[in-house]
């Protein structure tokens, strides 16, 4: 670690402001030093409670979250805000509209606000704000909302890294609950039907009900794969803990459907309450530790990965090799796939190892 | 291979569409034999000429797709289309408006259309599209025009797999070219403002010929990073031939600027025209085999990505190490960053061989 490093983390564990912005930036865009802060703040994660917000954009997520924050603060939380936002290559902030409402908390020096983006981030956006919340958590925010507008897998993948999903639907977002692609129903710890006085908003909330009434019992089964890994296997025992757990009925958790219409500053402290509930069943059902463990777990598979690719690919060996082999790749003589089974063969020792 | 697989191959060699249609699914789901397919078809590849467009939602990509692709039928050219839409968890097929009228075209044998969704694949949006357009160019299609909505970064990185990218705009796009992202003028060939009989459509394109101008001379320079990785390497006596050409002026090319009302069929003419010319570019100034060069490492790369991963993580040795680490994991006496340290010096070896 560098000595410019080692000044940061000092001014970070102190406190300072400016020094969780750097640190956050750092992580966020994987600059050098990015796992070494990470190990070192490792023991300092796991008080914070992590809260996902999802949903179609303009179902008011930002209000809600926004509120939340407000209602945390008034119970003395220091709460953490990460906003993750697909912005347009072609439309810049489009996505962003109402990001500027939540300029009614930023001013409290209780709050900590950061937007990240979408861009191809090299091991992904989930594994980006994962750490990012780490990073928030080892500097001792008690809430760390995680808000992600919800227009693509990806989107969902953010939200499973929090303790607690909510899922916000608007009367408007679709015809019907039909439209909720598989994954939204699975995720969603609590629903939040906002914009509840309008039209439809009680059949919404009734198509939820009965689509929950329909699963019930089937959820919390199995650890979804994480970059095509299955985890299960790496997970034993935290599933065999989770499968015990949900046959005793005493321990089930239902996910309730909430009211509210945010712009109104209505069902706000229905959703902490229920959001506090949940924690709760977390803690109680064993579930908590199941979610920590299965964080950890993929943080290990991230970072191995990353270590693949760049022991790999940053020795001047795999790459020279590589570039011998393109005129046979040229010619057609051989395949992409032959050649990365033979490159494997002659340089996939390289990943084994750091390079001091 | 299995027997199935071949069976399939030989009605695929015989131009039967359903094979067509089964192969295209193993390779974009990466189902197994996804790999040997590709390479016993990797000789048939490199006929085809690859288009990618671009743009945002409601700029008429899909109607200037099916536009071109009348054009090359009448020409004579069998014609594969390749849609990658960003499909929302929550509102289902919103961002997919206007497909449906490619239905003008569909029923055409000499076209075959395919929607991509842009799940979170393994090894990424960009890599299956790269194969799947491989699949549908080794099947004998003359153009491949791969339609993208441009939401986010993993579009651009689809679009730039293509040899010539046609970036649509439209006047209400944005309130000016200010608010297009770098990127987005790096990857585009050809630009095509559509709608221009609306107000702005001028405006629109004085100002992307006023920022070409100030670019001019910058483009082609060096290779973008694939999945972090620096291919400039891999790619150097490419990478000199076309620093060489880019200095000869009589080989530049300047992206034209296209008005164009797709709805009312004027402008794709000269769209099919100006592809035709950036073709010709492409060949006369090496840049097409530069392309096609920077493909094939891309394949390589990707294809050692998928490979290691699956080799580190279907041997169970490496899960149970991983497993039998979580109690040091969640006691915080070790961190995620050392446990992949340790995990690749014990089990990195496994990257190197394929299991038998």
């Amino acid at each position: 670690m560098t000595r410019s490093t080692e000044t940061l983390l000092a001014a970070f564990r102190e406190g300072k402001i400016a020094a969780l912005a750097r640190v956050v930036s750092i992580v966020e865009n994987r600059r050098p030093d990015s796992d070494e802060i990470l190990a070192t703040l490792h023991p300092l994660i796991g008080r914070a409670r992590r809260i996902g917000i999802t949903g179609p954009p303009g179902a008011g997520k930002s209000t809600l979250t926004t509120l939340m924050a407000r209602d945390y603060r008034a119970a003395g939380c220091k709460v953490g805000i990460v906003c993750v936002d697909p912005t347009s290559p072609f439309t810049g902030g489009a996505l962003l509209g109402d990001r500027v409402r939540m300029e009614q908390v930023a001013l409290d020096e209780g709050v900590f606000i950061r937007s990240m983006a979408t861009r191809g981030s090299l091991g992904g956006l989930a594994a980006a704000t994962r750490e990012v919340a780490d990073v928030l958590d080892a500097f001792g925010f008690d809430r760390i909302i995680i808000e992600t507008v919800g227009v693509g897998q990806s989107e969902l993948d953010v939200a499973r890294t929090a303790d607690s999903t909510v899922v916000v639907l608007v009367p408007e977002s679709g015809d019907s609950i039909q439209t909720l692609k598989a994954g939204v129903m699975e995720i969603a710890d609590i629903f939040v039907v906002n914009k509840s006085d309008r039209p439809g908003a009680d059949r919404l909330r009734n198509d939820i009900e009965l689509m929950l009434g329909l699963r019930r019992g089937v959820g919390y089964g199995s650890v979804p794969a994480h970059h095509g890994i299955d985890l299960n296997r790496a997970m034993n025992p935290a599933r065999e803990a989770r499968e015990a757990s949900r046959n005793d009925s005493a321990n089930a958790w239902t996910p309730p459907v909430l009211r509210a219409v945010a712009a109104k500053d209505e069902g706000v402290s229905e959703l902490v309450e229920s959001l506090d509930r949940h924690f709760g069943y977390l803690e109680k059902s064993g579930a908590l530790r199941d979610k920590r463990r299965q964080r950890l777990v993929e943080r290990v598979i991230d970072a191995v990965d990353r270590r693949m690719r760049l022991r790999l690919w940053k020795d001047e060996q795999a790459s020279r090799w590589l570039q011998s082999r393109i005129p046979e790749l040229e010619s057609g003589t051989t395949t992409p796939y032959t050649v990365a089974d033979e490159l494997l063969e002659a340089h996939g020792h390289l990943v084994t190892r750091a390079e001091h």
